[in-house]
């Protein structure tokens, strides 16, 4: 197996009624302002920001506030975050929301601790030194941003998606109620569960010498979210379901799942990001339509990676070549992505790119022919392009 | 399920030769002088030490040493650590060994920051405020004290072992070379595989609508500890065997196998702490030799978890009632600790109490009737004897 290092310092205040711990959390931190950073008016409109501001008044923290972060969340907002931030000496940015809350709140934290421009970081240009400290209240299981060293921002300006990771920015404390997610639509909790899976998946796909304790807690966390994702289609309000889904999203990001491994894949992330880019997808929903595409791409280099996945979460029996059930594993999981009415191709995901656009889109994943992406198979530039055009049939 | 809190701040960096990255790690934390700590002279023997102090002196790091830590490590030499740090000015303690040496630094640490007598956070007079940094290079995995915000000492003045359990003292990294294990002798390797099942199980077997997500990880990391204690029975020498058990230590002890439940039932180790301050005897080898009694003392009240535990990780067959079930799953756990030259009473455990030393373990082990252990089965001092009683027929 591989050397690791394992950092995930964020506090979980997990459980019902826990948003009124906010105040009292911040407090420990001795900051003199702070940001609450929000996405859409839902928060506004269930009470939640009202309750939190609530608790940071009781609390006696100082406060302002910035809503407005959309899905795939634009550098825009955080350019004006980061100038905000500056103006009012705010010194802790509180995100109330999902991950692109919370991955914007990243790179305002970014913004205003470094000099120059917090893009070149997502450009690989250089590496942030600081980050302002980050909390999180949770109201959706998907991103594992919470506790996670990532942020991944759009720029409008040629719909370019891109991520930068730091322990910098892992956030202090995570506040997760999973009775916050009950409220979200269909479409929005099986993306996230699906975003959640491959979380995991990308890491359990790999070429290294692997961990049995990780192997088997990543095979646990899988079949635990695909057993309360189908739950949750008929019954959104079971809150034992929700938490499942929940913890689980915080655990297929924070490395727990990757210790031992290589690193993992993550071509499918990458080929999905220019998709997020172009068209504004969710997240996953676009991981779920071009999984199937990419593992039929490259499964002949990881048979038995993809096979001991059909055994050991999909249910594919033990008789058979490696192909075999490396192959019925790769439909198993599509039979799952449609059970949760999950998009299997770009069609299904509502977007029709162009031939054009395939080939942009292959061009920008690859930064240009400069890079290649994967590790199962080692992609290029025409091999993700082949990939979007058999994930557009 | 119940709401609970996860707050795992330390850096764990884990693999081969890890330990030369030591110095460079202290940096991180600004420190003007650092006291190595460590136990008997077999880290000297091995060049570890020397090795950890080249690396300091690389880093520009001053450093004072202080050996001597035993197995139950004594107040005396806690009281001695404090003394020294304070007279030289110590302002990082770095732990290198097992569970006795990082606790012994985690005792010492309580004692620089805070006033009074460290003893007192022992006997729950009180609790610490602060804690000296703490960093890890581990040498046993059993433990977990690595990760985890707990200390046990012992008085030897009446044998008195007591633990004291803050998040303050959770060090800031754990060096993690499993290669460092390999030389352990067989009897002190099997006993940290059972003290490092022994954390997850306490967990496991409790009394609340428990979290699946929890449930599957604890079993998997239970059948991965006992597969491996196997391997390294006959292959000391198998780093992936070592490795395996080392991080099962660490997410063991690290709160992760507790997350969703009421906390754990923890009466085993109780009982076990007071043969541990009597007899000096070793943890891992002591829970395993009164388990099975206490097991069979209590599981009348939890029989549905001791069924599930027999099934999902002790490979008793599904039928039967859960009685029959949870009978079997003892058995069959001792049967495992029998297969690792582990004793399954206290005879075999190589001691032999007379019935005034067991009321008094018992006296001791309730605070002389002043609380009851337990959450299985809640368990007060005429109980406690009892237990004895059965572990020394």
């Amino acid at each position: 197996m591989e050397n690791f290092q394992y950092f995930t310092p964020t506090k979980v205040v997990f459980g019902k009624k826990t948003e009124l711990q906010t105040g009292t959390l911040i407090q420990e931190y001795g900051c003199k302002k702070v940001m609450v950073h929000y996405g859409s008016g839902s928060v506004k409109k269930s009470g939640l920001l009202e309750r939190i501001c609530k608790s940071l008044e009781e609390a006696g923290i100082a406060y302002i506030t910035l809503g407005g972060v959309v899905p795939n969340p634009h550098l825009s907002l955080v350019y004006k975050g980061i100038e905000l931030c500056k103006k009012e000496g705010v010194d802790f940015i509180l995100a109330v929301g999902g991950g692109s809350v919370i991955d914007s709140a990243k790179a305002i934290g970014y913004g205003v601790t470094n000099p120059g421009d917090v893009w070149d970081f997502y450009e690989k240009k250089g590496s942030p030194k600081a980050c302002l400290p980050i909390g999180v209240v949770l109201t959706i299981a998907a991103a594992g941003s919470e506790m996670s060293n990532s942020s991944v921002i759009t720029k409008e300006e040629g719909g370019i998606k891109r991520g930068c990771n730091s322990d910098l920015a892992r956030p202090r404390f995570a506040v997760m109620n999973p009775e916050l997610t009950m409220t979200l639509p269909e479409y929005q909790t099986m993306s996230g569960c699906v975003d959640i899976m491959m979380h995991t998946i990308e890491r359990y796909l790999n070429r290294a010498d692997n961990m049995e304790l990780t192997d088997g807690i990543s095979e646990h966390l899988l079949c635990t979210v695909m057993k309360n994702a189908k739950i949750l289609l008929h019954h959104p309000e079971n809150y034992n379901a929700r938490a499942e889904v929940m913890w689980a999203g915080s655990l297929s990001h924070n490395g727990l799942t990757g210790c031992g491994t290589d690193g993992g894949d993550w071509a499918t992330h990458q080929i999905e990001h220019e998709l997020g880019g172009m068209f504004d997808v969710a997240h996953g929903a676009g991981l779920a339509a071009v999984w199937g595409s990419w593992a039929r791409y490259v499964v002949s280099e990881g048979t038995e990676r993809f096979a001991r996945l059909a055994v050991r979460v999909l249910g594919v029996s033990e008789t058979g070549s490696d192909m075999e059930k490396a192959l019925k594993g790769i439909e198993a999981m599509e039979e799952f992505f449609r059970s949760v009415n999950m998009p299997i191709s770009l069609g299904q995901l509502g977007i029709k790119p162009t031939e054009e656009q395939m080939r942009e889109m292959a061009e920008k994943c690859t930064f240009w022919g400069q890079r290649t992406i994967g590790c199962v198979k080692t992609l290029a530039q025409e091999d993700v392009y082949q990939i979007y055009r058999k994930a557009a049939l």
